[in-house]
């Protein structure tokens, strides 16, 4: 039983998912176990001309998006994060984020929200969460282009690949809840 | 100047916008004002064939959505609600609610968001507020397939049509909150 769970580990553990696919599966894994309701939002698409009656799109285009991809809820709060990936092996660069996504980060965390990145060193095998007011304090007030890995491992969490659900993000996020609360 | 007020007022009140674009209208100043943060979701659309390198969409489909077409943040809080107008003069046919819909606002209540809808009868110039649990209650548990006027009248929150906000729904959703906070 723990050599197939070790095997089981390994196969899914190596399987080179992308970040988004893991998200996604552990997305799903919290809706089915009743931890938390959050779900990638449709890609934003301007649609010019469409085919009746099939309703069938002829000619659309894809949109910049101006959020971050997923939102949801989770103990009541509001959840909003994005999944970002670099190829780099000593920083995360902030062109990685748009700058409609960086004014939002700050309206959501204005408003009461909880926002994040999860950032993979996708050469590294490392994948982390940083909070959003890190990022934004890293391009609006220090005025930095990236954020260096060392900063990761000393101030940001980092998120274990597993089996089910691959990357238990919520756990970190209770515990930025947890501290938002005793701050109070 | 209240003669000017009050033909400004007239001419809005009367111009005849559809229900989404007053909630549009509404949602945009309560950004401005730096009220709450809420946003009417993409349109989920099928991409099926795309022309590169223009990054062109060739052919696409709507999905039929499974979740509410608004959601966002305010107080810290999620929220997530729908618009729905009726021609109706005496009662709020249900089948206006997709079945994914109705599951999607019990799964929003369960993980401790606020879920409501916005509904219009768009005869009689009348727009409500009601909460998703009286939706689901009439849904699920009295097995009805429409909710009377009446009941909007007796139980619900009349949100009346103003020049700007179009439709002040946020003071509502204080009320639910604080109610909600009581009740802990």
């Amino acid at each position: 039983m723990r050599l197939q769970s070790y095997f089981k580990n390994n196969i899914y553990a190596n399987r080179g998912m992308t970040l988004e696919e893991d998200i996604n599966q552990t997305n799903e894994y919290y809706l089915h176990q009743d931890i938390a309701l959050v779900y990638k939002k449709p890609t934003p698409i301007q649609v010019v001309q469409v085919e009746y009656p099939k309703n069938r799109i002829r000619e659309a285009y894809f949109h910049e998006p101006s959020t971050l991809d997923y939102n949801g809820v989770y103990r009541g709060k509001y959840l909003e994060f994005d999944a970002k990936e670099t190829q780099s092996k000593t920083s995360f660069p902030l062109s990685n984020i748009h700058v409609h996504q960086m004014k939002h980060m700050k309206k959501v965390i204005y408003f009461g929200g909880i926002t994040f990145l999860i950032v993979r060193f996708s050469l590294l095998n490392l994948t982390y969460l940083i909070p959003g007011s890190d990022v934004i304090d890293f391009e609006s007030t220090y005025h930095r282009k990236s954020i260096p890995l060392d900063y990761f491992k000393q101030h940001c969490f980092l998120i274990d690949l597993k089996y089910s659900p691959r990357l238990d993000y919520i756990k970190i996020v209770d515990k930025i809840i947890n501290k938002k609360e005793v701050e109070r």
